[in-house]
């Protein structure tokens, strides 16, 4: 085979060349604290993806982070369809006609809404809207699907690119002009109760999610004065990034029959009545992914959930003269072994093994195996684990237990790692003043009295300089009960600077 | 668990809820010599795609015809994986200083492209094209990324919709405006050879795909009238649909160096020099998708290709009031036993076998097993094939077997099946006037003798009253050396009407 063409059979099992990986030979160190530098910065080494397009605020994603990217869809595919959601498609763009008919949400995503006015040189009939979200692309086509009440409850999603031409400062993943893969997942039913229930259930999908990918959050009950245009009320999922900005994850949100009257969508009850659907809607994005990375990594890079990881384990001969041969036989011996069991990557390049260690990780493969004559001569295994930094010698009888179990230790240590910082960005203060000067100087989340008016909580998002996130959910296993909360007085709303 | 929130146990392994199949109380039975016809009640009964989007060219993938997509878009990411392409995404957008640098490839695509000049009320600083394909896009990053020889071969590719606002005809993945799934791999080699190798893998690897699809084509160099704007050659995959015309299934496109000359796209060589690279680009679509679709199809429906079956089997029971109970334990232990094998369905609706019969028929499953009483006292299955629609009887110790080498046949039949119906469409003609009679009445494809000028092939498809599809490559495993045709008098130049 030439240069030019490769021999198929040496792709990896993840699908990834080994020759694409770039040879980085210097280690990469970046400090936490700076973290608007860490980010940029691990995301550049490892090249996840690229923020050098020139357009704001639109990210081009390299094969390495479009691998995790791949792994994060997988998740939320696979937990939406688990809980009755089928997948679709619906058009990019929408007639201005059609995107106007819902006045709230016309007023709320208007001014941020791309316009297309002409092809070539011409102007268009009408001008098209570029999907900020597709309420209005989809409840139209919604009325023509539903009919009667045996077409209920309708569960559909997809995962399509949406943008937001916002002014402010874009952080890929985090905050995106062009939301690459924005997933949202649209439902309708016969009732206010199955509506409910529904947004109870899709919380559930979202804790699951989440969890996945071993985020800390918490549930508001989004103010009022926020809520998703058009809809009754909604709940946010909400994180911490290691710089104490808050972090919308997702939201899930009743739309009640608004929409369904405005785009008539109805449908026969048993008894011949005509009625109109209950909606609700919900959504999240690469930004979920991008707060992993955020949240999860360490001065040496990243450190990744197994279930993102492109890699779980890679393979790193360490051979001399004399041993050469033995060692690589040996370490395509376990890849070949492991590879039923994890996703397993032999680093076979002809570079010292050090800056294999230090690219790798960077990566934030959870697991490195280093194959010497030593290892060769005792049939066994030193596994260096990436979160701690740690090394554990194995016997090659013991390895595939011991890697099933590292990998569940390295999933619960980031997770509580991840919980505690979590906990510590919370905080419970009775003076506006105090919270003022917290959200300056750290960030996080407060939490203050409120009487649950809305002039008031927006005069006091006014005087701590934060964004009211809402009210936070005590129990979230039921959130639907924190409604039953607005209109009364005295309890808490949270704040906190956003990303 | 109440009726909105369904036991999530009861999704279907292939992940589409048995509860989302729609109730056809009619047969599907439509005339395939009404093609148009037939194309769009096919798609609109079994709920593939939805041509009601109030925007022409624009679809809506409904639940059946997405995970059909799912299946064609695995097929082309395995291919592309396997022959050493990683997956990217680049941004939909791109500023008009950036797209309008290669001036062959502006004039080739601006007149069709979309372009955004507002958000809300405010004119843009500078307009943005929408994606009409991402040469433009792409290949600014590509000098950033790539800086010496060992940078080489890169080979990326991503899935994205691209828009051209033609004003032709539109039909659902035929010839949309919004191509809702283009793949486009793009790739960068060190010299001329390396790429014209690409140029031959690439080859090697869309036959692969569309021989997975069952689909005939024949291979053409594109005429140079017609090539790719800002390519040096193309070659094209067509095949034919049911109507006599012919369709582009994908194009590859070599091209050369003048794109990395516009964007810089240059690499140290081994020896110190600074060189340009050289690249190609070639794309796909669902439109391969609907070409699928609509050669397999009979009368009775869609026949799906065994890889592209959401479902390869259903089950259906056929009860009576004695015997209910037994065939429905009968029928799920099939089920059970079966999924390791194939993509089965139990379709245990209340609903008359019949309906369901007619249901899956035009749904193109390829395999029906019916389960009556007979069956469960034979401890036998009774196979309904989808393809010729005729029935096997079989034991169940021989059914495993049985279905394997029935869906092998269902393949079999039906690429020799569009394989003589694509023959047939061939025609090699001496004069003119018979090969425009031939297009006009029949379509299809005709051969005529061309003398090799630029001038005398755009005179004789005005003539023949069809589109120049270019010089049929004889050897499709070396198409290249077509390459040296070009320029040669007397050879043969093929013609179409296309869709």
């Amino acid at each position: 085979m030439s240069e030019g063409l490769e021999d198929p059979a040496s792709v990896s099992r993840a699908g990834r060349r080994p020759e694409a990986v770039p040879d980085t030979a210097e280690q990469f160190v970046s400090d936490r604290k700076d973290f608007t530098n860490w980010y940029k910065s691990v995301l550049e080494y490892t090249q996840f993806l690229d923020d050098r397009y020139p357009l704001k605020g639109c990210y081009v994603w390299r094969p390495f982070g479009h691998q995790a990217l791949r792994r994060f869809l997988d998740i939320v595919d696979g937990e939406l369809r688990a809980s009755g959601h089928e997948e679709v498609c619906f058009p990019l763009l929408s007639p201005e006609s059609l995107f106007s008919r819902e006045s709230d949400f016309l007023h709320g995503v208007q001014s941020e809404s791309l316009r297309v006015t002409h092809y070539g040189a011409e102007p268009l009939g009408e001008d098209l809207i570029v999907r900020p979200t597709s309420e209005t692309i989809m409840y139209p086509m919604f009325a023509l699907w539903i009919r009667s009440h045996a077409d209920l409850p309708l569960r559909v999603y997809q995962t399509v690119p949406v943008f937001r031409w916002e002014t402010k400062m874009t952080v890929p993943m985090l905050r995106n002009r062009e939301v690459n893969k924005f997933n949202e997942a649209h439902t309708a039913h016969s009732s206010r109760g199955d509506m409910e229930r529904q947004i109870t259930e899709a919380v559930r999908t979202y804790r699951r999610i989440f969890d996945r990918l071993l985020l800390p959050y918490r549930i508001f009950l989004t103010p009022p004065w926020d809520t998703f245009p058009g809809a009754e009320y909604n709940f946010d999922f909400i994180g911490v990034l290691p710089n104490g900005k808050a972090v919308e994850l997702g939201s899930v949100i009743a739309l009640g029959t608004k929409f369904s009257g405005v785009y008539d969508i109805g449908f026969t009850t048993p008894d011949g009545r005509r009625e109109l659907v209950w909606q609700t809607c919900y959504g999240l994005s690469e930004r979920a992914l991008g707060t992993a990375v955020a949240v999860h990594g360490d001065e040496a890079g990243l450190r990744l959930p197994a279930e993102l990881a492109p890699w779980q384990v890679v393979i790193v001969p360490i051979p001399t003269r004399a041993t050469a041969e033995r060692v690589h036989a040996y370490a395509e011996g376990l890849a070949r072994d492991l590879a039923a069991e994890v996703r397993v990557h032999l680093d076979g390049r002809d570079l010292a093994p050090g800056r294999k260690f230090y690219h790798w990780e960077a990566h934030g493969v959870p697991l490195r195996l280093e194959i010497g004559g030593r290892e060769v001569n005792a049939d066994g295994v030193t596994i260096a684990v990436r979160y701690n930094r740690r090394r554990v010698e194995v016997s090659r009888a013991e390895l595939p237990a011991t890697i099933r179990r590292l990998l569940a230790e390295s999933d619960a240590a980031l997770r509580e790692g991840a919980k505690e910082e979590f906990q510590r960005w919370f905080v419970d203060l009775e003076d506006e003043e105090t919270a003022r000067s917290r959200l300056a100087d750290q960030g996080g989340i407060v939490l203050l009295p409120w009487d649950g008016t809305v002039a008031s909580g927006r005069e006091m998002a006014e005087r701590v300089g934060g964004t009211a996130l809402g009210v936070p959910v005590a129990d979230p296993e039921r959130p639907l009960e924190t409604r039953d909360l607005l209109g009364k007085t005295s309890r808490r709303l949270a704040f906190a600077r956003t990303v």
